[in-house]
């Protein structure tokens, strides 16, 4: 017992302080308050899950090799979840038949995966997890990518500062037809595009001809440009129709930064059609802040009806980085109005009092309990950022008639208890 | 790939569908409220721990016997937290210097624990964790156990459903020592006393008794009578004075059920002062809802300066037990305000149109995608609870007149979209 223990957390994980979480709180709630106004239903499970899950689905790779399994006391192989798509697809095929389809489901869970230590790769993260079950139209595919323009716009974030990237997983399966690949050429051609941002562009040519041969200098010119690309599979081609349409529903409903990239890939194997990313166009953080896409197979492994479904994940990580990028992360406040001060010792009864009232017409307030001056409890109160300050003497109950300070601008008013519900919920 | 997935969840957990999300969330608003409303900032952690954590800790054996532990793939040994308090003692300790204290902090973690299945014993569970670092003295004391008492009221509690049992653990070791009980013996016969209310009288008396041989008799005595035992430890006795004190304070601040229990043991070993629980006191009910106490020492075990600490944890089961004994809890209601219903496929662009300008106001808004008739677009309202139905045919935007349906009610009102938000708000 006289061996210390470390106060650090496990590793790759994180501590969420109250300056942290407020920022935290703050990115939640503007989730949970874009997806409710679509009409989403909140829903949660476990983050243990039965392994088999995982290992059923032919997903990404890193799902398997790079997830926290273990067996448990009773034997059963257990994993941490990677990630919510599984999961929600359980619960979905559950009660297929008692549930009201179409359902709008969110969720905001934490997954973990075993990364590398590594900057910005954290083993445990928040996603904002958003899906639409039961409707297969470029409807439901635009209601959910809206969703995903109104979040980045509820951030505060202006047209310019992102840019929505689209594909159509069909579309690619035209081209790959197109060129006559078969299912091998075409999986590991994928990967390839997957990764064309992240090398150079004759590493991804060579790459590219390596697989395909002499069929490779059309297919990258194809890939190079939508229209080329969009003219040789024809306009009669259906899923060709399909984005173009999408790309009009959208557009009807002033999203303009959007665009057609045949080259976004989308790491799960599980997507079946439209897949798209919303990248932040800021030269310090150009990358994705999150994406996703449509599924309307993954609910066999269950051996239930089909179900058609279309969802995004948005973690918490990448969407910070973006709101830093640009400057959007609201100023830190803390939960309390109001530090009520003590005189002495002997006025905490009259500062609880003052303080019930309070409570009671929704103010938030911290009250003195330390014996320290009147002088260390503001710096106390100043130290949390509590905005208002106020202290109990003899009178001030007696006589209702209250000196408020607010604390950064140094401003005093002399006021009643309702002058101070009055003031604090005006400038709150 | 042919085999079926199994849809049910991992052993003990649970997955929350949208109606037991709203029960869930509608707890954590209260608990959250509430402690805001005392000046508590909130704070969280990841649920993975080292190991170290929880065995240093001189704490419950069911912490070191029924977590969740296992060997990552860094060969660290990893535990999944059984509770929440070795964890926020670990942050505090690690920026015991840069915090300003007093500290006001919450969570709501999930907390895991290997129990064998049975009925009411989950595998995970919820809890919110209140507590207040730096200030020993009674008003802290006071604060913990009246935030503990408005919460029950904000559930719509009355007085008389519950009752709060007080102890103190100082109070306990000087009548250990008027009998002059060692530590051993004085730790057996905790434990015996914290299982009285499970086993009959008889077989307590037998096992004092069996423990402590003659002074059995007196000892049992003093137990049973608050008067003769505050008596035999006088009145001039330190412990007695701040028991005391408590309960004038809590009563002075309108708390009237509370009652002194020295048979109130609580499991954690850590405690060092102050205990108590909150008691349903319904019939059907007649058990623990939650508690807490006071530890000074805990932060000992990572070798920083002394904090003391006193607190509670508060579970989402116990509670929604305690909330369903008492029919207190409230009725289902999705995110979604209204439904619009489309006459045809190609007025879902109209019903976009006024979905959008709604969700500005703050309405929440569900577009019909399906292609089902208007009759069985109201029967999907009706069953996902949404209150408002209308529906947008050819002259609804144009006209900015729409008849919108109260479905549980079958009133209808003719109103432009101002006419839609007034009335939505007016009755949320």
């Amino acid at each position: 017992m006289s061996q210390k223990i470390s106060t650090e957390s496990y590793k790759g994980v994180r501590d969420f302080y109250p300056k942290d979480m407020f920022v935290l709180n703050y990115i939640f709630e503007v989730w949970k308050n874009t997806v409710k106004s679509f009409g989403y239903e909140e829903y949660n499970a476990s983050i243990l899950e039965p392994a088999e899950l995982y290992k059923a689905k032919s997903g990404e790779e890193i799902v398997n090799e790079q997830t926290y399994t273990f067996i448990d006391r009773g034997e059963r192989e257990v994993t941490i979840r990677p990630e919510m798509t599984p999961t929600v697809a359980r619960m979905i095929a559950a009660q297929v038949k008692e549930l009201p389809f179409p359902a709008r489901w969110f969720s905001i869970p934490n997954l973990f995966r075993y990364e590398k230590p590594q900057k910005g790769r954290l083993r445990e993260h928040w996603q904002l997890n958003v899906d639409f079950f039961g409707v297969e139209s470029n409807n439901a595919d635009a209601e959910i990518i809206k969703i995903a323009y109104t979040i980045m716009k509820n951030f505060g974030a202006k047209e310019e500062d992102f840019i929505i990237k689209l594909n159509s997983r069909k579309l690619i399966k035209d081209l790959y037809n197109y060129f006559s690949l078969n299912e091998e050429i075409s999986y590991k051609l994928s990967k390839i595009i997957d990764k064309k941002d992240k090398i150079s562009e004759d590493i991804f040519i060579n790459s590219v001809e390596e697989l395909i041969g002499e069929k490779s200098t059309d297919f990258v010119r194809l890939l190079s440009s939508n229209e080329i690309l969009l003219n040789t599979l024809g306009n009669e081609n259906k899923n060709v129709e399909d984005l173009v349409i999408l790309i009009e529903i959208l557009e009807a409903s002033g999203i303009k930064n959007i665009k057609f990239d045949p080259t976004l890939m989308r790491g799960f194997d599980y997507y079946t059609g439209t897949v798209f990313e919303v990248f932040d166009t800021s030269p310090e953080n150009n990358r994705s802040v999150f994406g996703g896409g449509r599924y309307d197979d993954l609910l066999d492994i269950f051996g239930t009806q089909k179900v058609p479904a279309i969802g995004f994940g948005a973690g918490d990580v990448t969407t910070r980085d973006f709101l830093e990028a640009h400057d959007l992360l609201p100023e830190y406040y803390p939960s309390s109005h109001l530090y009520i001060g003590t005189v002495k010792e002997e006025f905490i009864g009259n500062a609880e009092y003052l303080a019930s009232a309070l409570r009671a017409e929704g103010i938030n307030v911290t009250v003195n309990l330390t014996n320290k001056k009147i002088g260390d409890q503001i710096k106390i109160a100043l130290k949390q950022h509590i905005p208002y300050f106020l202290a109990v003497g003899d009178d001030e109950i007696k006589s209702d008639s209250y000196t408020i300070k607010h604390l950064q601008s140094e401003t005093e008013n002399k006021v009643s208890i309702s002058g101070i519900v009055e003031l604090i919920k005006k400038t709150e």
